[in-house]
């Protein structure tokens, strides 16, 4: 608590960065708070995107001519810049994936389909995304692997004594969600590192909704994977990073089998390309690749601890707003210091989408539903909530906004 | 033999509508010839993504606002679009992938993993590309299941006596080129997909060159999978289409979990939701599926049959002039209505990356290399291969101008 007021952003000025922030719903200009389902895209990276498509899109990796070369550098320097701003080494360490769960996917097929089975154990926790909770699941199911659930506190914390519990000599991967996506909680990957190395385990860390909001280092946490998305960091939709460490990448088996990721082909067998491209089969993910990197340039521009001070900032105010008010339920951590812009609340006797619906009337836009956390919701004893999520752009004067669309819908349903 | 020059383009103002064809290399306008590698975007496209970023980015299918609404709307109607392109019934025909290799690596995984054993057979063809090559050779060897081949006559047809022989009522998959990337060879796809049907197996066509050129109907060829890549259609990059079968993608298990593609999710088990949407998991591919409908829109406007017959006059063109001299290998057929536009050769004593990187010193964009089809290099007795590859903006005095700079090579080494 006691956060102090950040003067680092000059959020207007940022804002005009971001056509889309002018956009009416009927006559009212947009309030967006749903940007844990996706953030906004500034102009720099629309441009950089369309700057690729008019002057040098070619395929990449394998051609001579200067169109190919030109495309083939961006696209490889933006693997290094994506790998600089979350710590890893270079583009040895960094795959692009199409999304977070395609990079959840990749690991648990390419690593876990090949080297778990029964008596192994998967530890996840009880907030996890569907992302990782089905995927791991169902690999589980696949190779008889035991899943077991690290239990989230009535505060919305992990529990870290049963975690050190279930944490074993035959676990083999924990993964866990850096930050929770519907209790906004910030988890101790770190701390869980140390515990899945101390028992051989590899450690898997869900950065979807954390690398949009603050610093990362990859290192520093000791994470062995660690994926996000960069549609939810000002990016283009479409594409993800996936860190692994390069000694673990090189000796995985590969995930997607097809062209620019092989070294030599014969009718019997194959053999297989260097990291990271052993893992990007097929045409990549080019165009997109530039705009991932421009979003990144773009992020270190406005700076990343200022963005977290700014989140911890609208999340205090929204908390504090919120709390005045005992219709109001809010989902994790009380202290905003412990959790990122985003905010999962219920309005007593009205469903979450009707509460989203009324919002909607208000050009305030949330999102309503499970936020891809049914068993965490089950556990809450709610089949939805609202929820509310903030970035750099956004205004402690558009929380005002929600907070008068939220009393609307009361005095509606009232 | 015997094509009529088609007047029904016009070549001239369609080069206005893409940007980048306007691109130099030292002074020389381009010449762009690696449209089988990827076709270049035009405005329209860029200009569609763009606007998609600035007036109606949000995540989709579970948003209640009216940007989620609008995004909504936008990406499943892009699934009908695509869909209606290629004769599929719609949306729930018409899965979006990463790109034609994903297909692919779904298909093998979702449907191979699960249904393939020892004794099971798996037959493609020698021109493969490693796509698909690779993709089941890998599954095959996990499974148990055999991979044949149907071999590739010296005239760069399938032989399709072979084929007949070689599918029998052990074959459970079979995976065929629709054209040849590398030969440029149409393939008899119906037919193979009746011999297939004969012995109760699958078909699953590669149309990544196929659907760019010509009509392709997937219902009148009795695919009941069908894959290719909106970057090779004047799309953008980082998405293709899976066209199959409603009751055989209902019936097959997912591939990758996550978000989106569940309909109920507890720690110990989950269910799926309907098709299309049970094979794309998380945050799809919204900005692409936009650029990919307005790819197929700019298509149909331009007209398919028209891009096919201009294809044709370029390759018979092409084929005639190399035709002119003996130290040119051209590879596969040389009737022009039996190929797309594409032509792969060698000159007697330069090597194709030589080639390819002289051709770059005249603005000439070619491709060298093994064009993904190593197996089929190396039964054409070469390493690499250049490739010239045709698109409906490029004209015969482009065709000179590669013949020029074939003779500047000739020159140089003689």
């Amino acid at each position: 608590m006691g956060l102090q007021k950040s003067d680092a952003l000059d959020v207007e000025r940022i804002r005009e960065d971001f056509p889309i922030l002018q956009r009416e719903f009927d006559g009212e200009q947009v309030v967006y708070l749903d940007n844990g389902a996706t953030s906004q895209t500034p102009n720099r990276v629309i441009d950089a995107i369309a700057d690729y498509y008019r002057n040098y899109n070619a395929n990449v990796h394998r051609g001579i001519h200067q169109l190919s070369q030109e495309a083939s550098i961006a696209y490889e320097e933006a693997h290094d810049t994506v790998a600089e701003f979350v710590g890893a080494e270079g583009r040895e360490e960094m795959v692009f994936t199409k999304n977070t769960t395609e990079a959840e996917n990749l690991v648990a097929y390419a690593w876990g389909l090949n080297e778990l089975g029964p008596g192994d154990e998967i530890v996840l926790t009880e907030m996890e995304h569907h992302a990782s909770l089905v995927t791991w699941q169902q690999i589980g199911k696949r190779t008889g692997a035991d899943v077991k659930y690290i239990p989230v506190t009535d505060e919305g914390y992990l529990d870290m004594d049963a975690a050190a519990d279930l944490i074993t000599d035959d676990t083999e991967m924990v993964s866990v969600v850096h930050v929770s996506n519907t209790l906004g909680t910030v988890n101790p990957v770190s701390e869980l590192a140390d515990l899945a190395h101390d028992h051989d385990s590899y450690v898997f860390v869900d950065g979807a909704q954390a690398v949009p909001n603050r610093p990362v280092d990859v290192k520093d946490i000791d994470a062995d994977f660690y994926a996000f998305s960069a549609h939810k960091m000002t990016g283009p939709t479409g594409i993800g990073g996936l860190y692994g460490k390069k000694a673990i990448l090189e000796e995985m088996e590969p995930f997607q089998y097809g062209g620019g990721m092989i070294r030599k082909v014969e009718f019997e067998d194959s053999t297989w390309h260097d990291v990271p491209w052993k893992f990007e089969p097929g045409t990549p993910l080019i165009a997109q690749g530039v705009g991932f990197a421009e979003a990144v340039e773009y992020l270190v521009d406005i700076g990343m601890p200022e963005i977290q001070r700014h989140e911890e900032t609208l999340a205090e105010y929204a908390l504090d707003r919120m709390a005045e008010f005992d219709d109001i339920e809010i989902y994790g951590p009380m202290d905003p210091t412990d959790r990122s812009g985003l905010v999962s609340f219920n309005l007593d006797s009205v469903h979450a989408h009707d509460l989203a619906s009324i919002m909607n009337d208000h050009a305030v836009a949330i999102r309503a539903g499970d936020h891809c956390t049914q068993p965490l919701h089950d556990k809450l004893g709610v089949a939805a909530s609202a929820r509310a999520s903030f970035y750099f752009y956004n205004t402690t004067e558009e929380i005002d906004a929600l907070m008068d669309a939220i009393d609307s819908a009361r005095q509606l349903f009232a």
